[in-house]
């Protein structure tokens, strides 16, 4: 039986797979992502966690049949330019070579929101329907599309539903735009409007929390905490978030008019079903055709889903 | 040679046309739609403008080969049901066989933005695309899409641009929402602003000039000659509606990353070429990818496109 290692490469950390034939996870592996260095240290540490997971597996790295990666960044011809958040990674590195000499197996690379999409499509939440859209709420918030069974990718850059205006002249995005959906839901954006209301002296416990769990970030089980302590600022910030979320996933959906939209990302998969229905609430005053909304899901396949969907590519 | 014919059939006006195996026209006619009565007046009209354009083309209306309709409202199994904008249309007609009856010939019904689109695509300004998106811009403001060559309309309801959400708690729009693209940019929507605007006693020469025309509402016509004499009201206005556009239209290319934006409409074509590159522009600051914006071209076959896209149903 052949066995297939997934990557999937994010800014904070590199979550790996080892799968067989029918995708079943042998083994799983996580390292944090390189914070400083440029792209062949990331290279190092994706093989290092890859390794990690043909170890758990009992699988040799070199007996692996392919190696998928889902990446951040622009992916052309085995390299990756520009990706966002991981560090020196302005330019354009040969990533798939890099990679497949380290680790004796064939590298394919993806787009990291298409490929957790595709793996929610094929194998996860998405198995019923033949269109959806998966809306990846974390640090950003990333789209996916599948639309008449197979993805849609636009001439490469399609997907940026984090960055659909929700309000004109709104508030500034990570991105440098105003009024995106991110501006108001990604993890990003909410954790330095957080810091301003801190530095105004607004009360909340979020910072607390993060230096009791001893983070350098507000994660999502931070946001999460926080919500069940029923921290004010952290609760009108998420309420403020599935404002935006709802307006802006109802856009796409009168647009598309999709089956179904999956809800994954770091908030979406932590903060889970509960969290789902209310964007799907969220998004009931905007939908036109409100007789018929789409289904609503959380992504089943959890944060392994970006490694299974890589694991896609080299089929 | 066989011949066929097509139906525009708008809240304002029935357009039809006659065309060729090559789509050439070879006579069109227009009347206006009927303001009361019900669905059976609006079959009568429709067939009747059919045959002005058949006399005018020399050709016996039971010698059509078929007969394409563009219309509103929901189309399943040769019905048209809760068509807007027509009179007595809240219920279901059964158009396609009542129309057949009347012209004797096979009929086949569409939605009225999806055939307009497909008629660009295949024969108008869309040709050297494989993907694009339609943005007709009039009463209200309807999308039509084409991805990888082929229409998407979703489980039927997809290319309602119109009510992508532009202004979170914004503007009341004519569908009841709030803050949809439609409620900034669409002709009733801006009709209504305006006379409110009238009736606080602010100076615009709009309703002069629908009284000059002999009209009952503030057609695209007068707004292009408001804007020519520098109305300020109809100037502020349609910047107004620019910027709405630019953030909708944006917003659904950062989704879908398509080659080609086409801007038809009463309102699109007619203030043409120049306000194509204003929405362009006005889409720019949104965009994304925006080392890459999609081409924005007018729609080429211009009021006639809905009919001639009507005639492609019956190929």
């Amino acid at each position: 039986m052949a066995a297939y290692g997934g990557i999937d490469l994010g800014g904070t950390k590199i979550q790996t797979v080892i799968v067989d034939d029918e995708r079943n996870v042998l083994g799983s592996a996580r390292r944090p992502t390189p914070t400083s260095g440029g792209p062949p240290d990331v290279a190092e540490a994706m093989a290092a966690a890859l390794s990690d997971a043909a170890a758990e597996a009992h699988v040799e790295g070199s007996a692996l049949a392919g190696v998928g990666v889902g990446s951040p960044g622009t992916i052309e011809d085995g390299a990756v330019t520009s990706a966002r958040n991981l560090p020196g990674w302005e330019g354009s590195f040969p990533l798939a070579q890099t990679l497949g000499r380290a680790l004796g197996a064939p590298v394919a690379l993806g787009n990291d929101v298409q490929v957790a999409t595709d793996a929610e499509f094929q194998l996860g939440a998405g198995k019923p329907y033949k269109s959806l859209l998966g809306v990846f709420w974390g640090t950003g918030v990333g789209g996916g599309l599948v639309l008449d069974g197979k993805p849609w990718e636009g001439r490469g850059a399609a997907g940026e539903i984090g960055h659909v205006v929700v309000e004109l002249d709104g508030a500034r995005c990570t991105c440098g735009r105003r009024g995106c959906m991110e501006a108001y839901a990604g993890r990003a954006a909410m954790e330095a409007h957080a810091r301003k209301e801190l530095e105004k002296g607004r009360r909340t416990d979020l910072f607390k929390l993060m230096k009791e769990r001893d983070r350098t970030r507000l994660t999502s089980g931070i946001w999460a905490r926080a919500l069940e302590r029923e921290d004010e600022l952290a609760t009108h910030m998420i309420e403020r978030a599935l404002g935006a979320l709802g307006a802006g996933v109802a856009s796409v959906v009168n647009v598309l008019d999709v089956e179904c939209v999956i809800v994954g990302g770091g908030l979406g998969i932590r903060l889970g079903e509960p969290y789902a229905k209310r964007i799907a609430k969220a998004m009931q005053p905007h939908l036109f055709a409100d007789f018929r909304p789409p289904d609503v899901h959380v992504a089943s396949l959890g944060d392994l889903g970006g490694a299974i969907g890589a694991t896609l590519l080299v089929e």
